[in-house]
């Protein structure tokens, strides 16, 4: 039994701890400012609002202020679920709230790529950055990817996930830590990779959605013909781009082709945000009017990912340190999402082999 | 213009017509014996019976017996679309009917593996035997491969394929040949990888099935949950171990992740009849049953795919020529379809990474 602190009351957040509280950890979910009503239900009632279940009683709700109590005993593992634009001030509350010399091994479960003078960086380099800057120790900085449903892993599905962390040993014990009989985790010592993946996949999930706008708007051919051929084609070009941009990243092209990247791009696919503004593309819809009139409340993970890396990679096209040629579906989705472009699958750019 | 002789009037065979006669080739479609109504109702009206559409003036419908005379002038390419079973009858009656002392180009639709004297071949080496057997001369004998449903193909909906053959040369004017506005082609010298992809990618995708079939069993959960996550990490896990198939077999491990693996895999989840089989395993039938009671009429691809090459397995696996611990859900496949076992997910054998 460990003691493990989350730190995010999401979605993500709150299912990771069931897995954990099934395997007998201690487990405290710290809400960020924007969970407070949830973190409200939950010491009131035990029960996730949006996840629909009630969490196990050795998930202890708490809220932000509260971070530096749930981090001051012996913690096995801290857990990164906030949002993406929050992970500089999870990373600080974090640095800021740890008593030790030396920090606990933390995961994240966000996804988001940074951009800043010239790089694209995965987002535990941000962690790093705020413990160093406050001199703390630490092993490293990991992620979790794999194809995961909130929802399901609430529910004690069968799901499986990768572990990523860079130092053998502690991802050794991560393992043990965080397998329960419905979460099957696998290691992996290319965070790189695994983030890449995770933060990418739902860029590129984007124009497999748009083939089935399209299919929304010409309908079914009169031999009941639908269009699952341009999405498989699609399907395959995008896990292609996937692995070329992951690779440009410093990651690995096995993860790609792995959980983190093939059998998270396939879940992703089936539903979702950033699937459902890929179909408004796919219908006509430029990104400006379909995200302000038809999706105005929600994040589209993969479209903040365009405009925050966006123009960055613009930058790599034109010095070569991406061949322009290689990614012909997502650059047309950048420009899309950037330049509220329209966007249409590039068939004659497309390469698979 | 050229002329292209397609042996095999069923789906596959048809569909493919399509395009070569949007093109302006002239193409003769000669069914086999089973295709009889096929080829009658296409010389009345020129309506394709199962695919729904009518086929352009330019496909010239002609029973088989007719064959030597569509194969007497100068035909650019003959395309093999017969039923797995019929290929060997299929390359006679080509290696027969060849007036030259050298064939044209071949390319197989049709999709399988032989077994036989310990080794497994595919199905373009069975057409060479034919041809080596009467001594003709012929540049090499390729296939296609990618995520291809026939009645989108012939509806001209976007549909994306590999074209495979040994002689690059060759290949380019075959690329030429075939490609339509509609019908985006690419080259590939890995005959071997894709077809065997295109062959164990029905025999994989049952596991695929399996998690539908598990589902309609145990439902949704009571927040809404289903079984994405479980599908996808089978998904990963089916083409991580089509990789290692395909690669003991002598394929390319780029062939496996792009549009003959990554694409035909799936596309080949979003339905079909190895896709109904594997739903049927998964919801605890057992292969006989599934097959006498609900399949009785069909040909399931991946199952006689698993009953011609799984002894064939079995002893590679048993000389260590295959790693057992590298092909967990094909070996449960193939042990359910040879050996009427009850199929399940064999979840702590998985080992994406």
């Amino acid at each position: 039994m460990a003691s493990i602190v989350v730190l995010g009351a999401g979605l993500a957040g709150s299912a990771f701890c069931v897995p954990l509280a099934d395997q007998g950890h201690e487990v405290s979910l710290v809400g960020t400012h924007v969970d407070r009503q949830i973190v409200e239900a939950l010491a009131t009632s035990g029960r996730h609002p949006r996840l629909g279940v009630s969490l196990p009683p050795a998930v202890r709700p708490l809220p932000h202020d509260r971070l530096a109590e749930a981090l001051s005993g012996d913690v096995a593992l801290v857990v990164i679920a906030v949002s993406t634009a929050g992970v500089p001030w999870a990373a600080e509350q974090l640095a800021a709230a740890t008593a030790d010399r030396r920090a606990p091994p933390v995961l994240l479960v966000t996804k988001g790529l940074a951009a800043a003078g010239g790089e694209i960086r995965v987002l535990p380099a941000l962690v790093e950055d705020a413990l160093r800057a406050r001199r703390l120790e630490y092993s490293g900085i990991g992620g979790i990817g794999g194809p995961c449903l909130a929802l399901e892993l609430a529910a004690r599905r069968d799901t499986a996930a990768v572990i990523a962390y860079p130092d053998p040993a502690v991802l050794e014990r991560l393992i043990d830590l965080i397998s329960a009989p419905y979460y099957h985790v696998r290691p992996s010592t290319d965070v790189v990779g695994v983030e890449a993946c995770a933060a990418l996949k739902n860029l590129v999930v984007m124009a497999v959605g748009a083939v089935m706008g399209q299919l929304e708007i010409v309908g079914e051919a009169a031999n009941g013909a639908r269009m699952h051929n341009a999405a498989a084609a699609v399907f395959s070009q995008a896990l292609g781009e996937l692995e070329h941009l992951v690779r440009a990243l410093g990651g690995r092209f096995e993860t790609v082709f792995g959980l983190a990247g093939a059998g998270d791009l396939f879940v992703t696919c089936q539903g979702g945000r950033n699937g459902r503004m890929g179909r408004l593309l796919g219908r006509g819809l430029r990104y400006r009017e379909a995200k302000a009139v038809h999706m105005p409340d929600d994040t589209v993970e993969g479209a903040e990912l365009a405009l925050a890396v966006g123009p960055t990679l613009a930058t790599w096209l034109t010095s070569g340190r991406i061949d322009p040629d290689a990614i012909p579906l997502s650059r047309a989705l950048i420009d899309a999402i950037c330049h509220d472009h329209p966007f249409a699958i590039p068939w004659s750019q497309l390469h698979w082999g």
